[in-house]
């Protein structure tokens, strides 16, 4: 029988504070849009990341990825990135880029995939609340 | 680059009481089917909605959906019609639809959907219990 | 030494259908004390318990109290008693008793409390929702 | 009998900014203590409250208090004072004060305590992560 | 219309013992890639197991299938099978298979399939602590 | 005024494997008390631990006790000690205490106690599993 394709998930977390913020935008266009996220003096989150890597399984380990390295990965390019940081102030990637939970998903997923295996499909869940979170699978 | 994919998700919450019962069958057939779920006195829930909304990153925005706009329709369109009532007495929708959570979610999926744009796709996942739950997508 | 005293918790669940209604009031009265929660069709919960017994460990056992046996009192004397019920209708303690979730903790702290030997001390936490709940420990 | 006493548990959420910082410490201080915690630039939390109200259940309406009343107090003086805010710079409760979590805490249970009949306690508990929280009953 | 397609999801949980250990590697070789999940004494966990069913609403029941079979049969085919169990010890299963999350959620899936309808699709998710697990699909 | 009295929380995790089994009884007295439990194979949990420390806020860094010394201390007073281990045959407390979490319970206590200042005051929870745990005063 072929290698079975399974999915394995580990969680991380990171807290952060952003603005929602669009400069091409009046003042009073980001006030009717963001609301009290566009309060310049900025708010925070404490975020939970779901990082999904689906792939053929190894018939001698048992693993899809050794999840020591996975877990290291995710230090790396996203807790040490992210966690204690003001997103709009600090992180070049939000220079131009609105911090919303949909765009940040978008910068960790593809932080996050330049350092896979090609053979590996990334997914990520990012919540940037209990009750408001975002999938994000590359596409 | 052409505009991400993502899907946003938003956790709601409805409590109400219902009760399984078929008339088409004898009430020793609800019986034997539907066990204690078909006390005629009727029981409750807490259900937790988790709606879930597919479609491209706004540039500008950088949301998919105005999260302010898609927690007032689940509002309007759910927690309005659904919470604190006897889905069996006073909901239309199930007088001759048996309200499992199976067809509570078909209901609440085509409510949300006649509201939601086109171009927009729309996933729900309805837990009864912590234990119990459905995701339908609308096929 | 002497023996140690810990309380042991065990967590059970049960789900019932009830309005809140004062007879002694009028509907108006009623109606507005109690808002949708007054539904006459009633509504309904998950109501979660946790139970608390505080005592010495035994020091052969190395248990407060055998978790099998406790399983088994919560079965017997609240979830057979409450589960699939509605509180109003099918519960004779609640026919002059209203059944709000401090009262229906009262009830169930009372059975439990009967059933349990002097020497143990008792006390409960219900869930109504998860955002919602009481703490009685039988003062 | 007399009136029992029960404690009623109600939980809400704020999402804010802040850094840990001592100005009566050095900047080489307040790095060593404070660590990541002091960054300049702020970092964020979601914030889980627990507020807890014991007093003795009213016979009539089998409340301790009126949840739609005590929802509102904490939504007027916690939510609408610290969701989506920077404690340190908007917030004048902490001119002077640290906005530890212990702190927060103390701030919270004041503002709430001092709207509360003085024939009820109360206690908080303040989540600043899932794993990190405290417990103030104002002593 | 044609009949609704959706899933429903059933959680259930059992408590193990394992250790992971490739035979065909050296002591050296299974520390290095095992660290301390190779210890030969044992370690455990409390897996949580979510079992999805995809297929057809029946018109008359208002299930896809019934929970109660669905329950029987994870605890006839899981709960019973692995539930306080030496998973390398006990289970015929992980004689010559590293009893990983991954193959322990492909050995649970294969079970369960065994004993399905065809008309039905089976996916499972299964939790090895609350921040590690898998999604298993049969692929 | 003086200072404010309050406790903070820490959360922390091990997983161990374990049988409760007495050496004074038979193996026969041993099967009907601790059932499956006393399966000579062991069987295992994901333990959850919660840490409370109550003291006074110092005036300055507004900490109970500084964060990070506490999960310092949990991590080497308890994860490195407890985690991934078999508790019946690799720790010295459990050769003649039966491994309840009873028992778990006061052995950690006892542990942290140990290394904490006088002046703070010791309470812990233990979760064997989501639904049943202990806490701990040192009583």
């Amino acid at each position: 029988m072929s290698n079975r394709i399974i999915t394995v998930y580990r969680e991380a977390h990171f807290n952060a504070a952003h603005r929602l913020h669009q400069p091409l935008w009046t003042d009073e266009e980001n006030k009717i849009i963001f609301g009290k996220c566009n309060n310049p003096h900025y708010h925070g989150h404490n975020y939970k990341l779901i990082v999904g890597v689906t792939g053929e399984i190894d018939p001698l380990s048992g693993y899809v990825i050794d999840m020591k390295i996975l877990s290291k990965l995710i230090k790396d390019e996203v807790e040490e990135h992210f966690d204690h940081k003001n997103l709009n102030e600090e992180l070049s990637e939000f220079n131009s880029l609105n911090p919303t939970v949909e765009n940040i998903a978008v910068v960790i997923w593809n932080r996050l995939s330049s350092k896979l295996s090609p053979s590996l499909k990334l997914s990520i869940q990012l919540y940037e609340t209990d009750r408001n979170y975002v999938q994000y699978t590359g596409n």
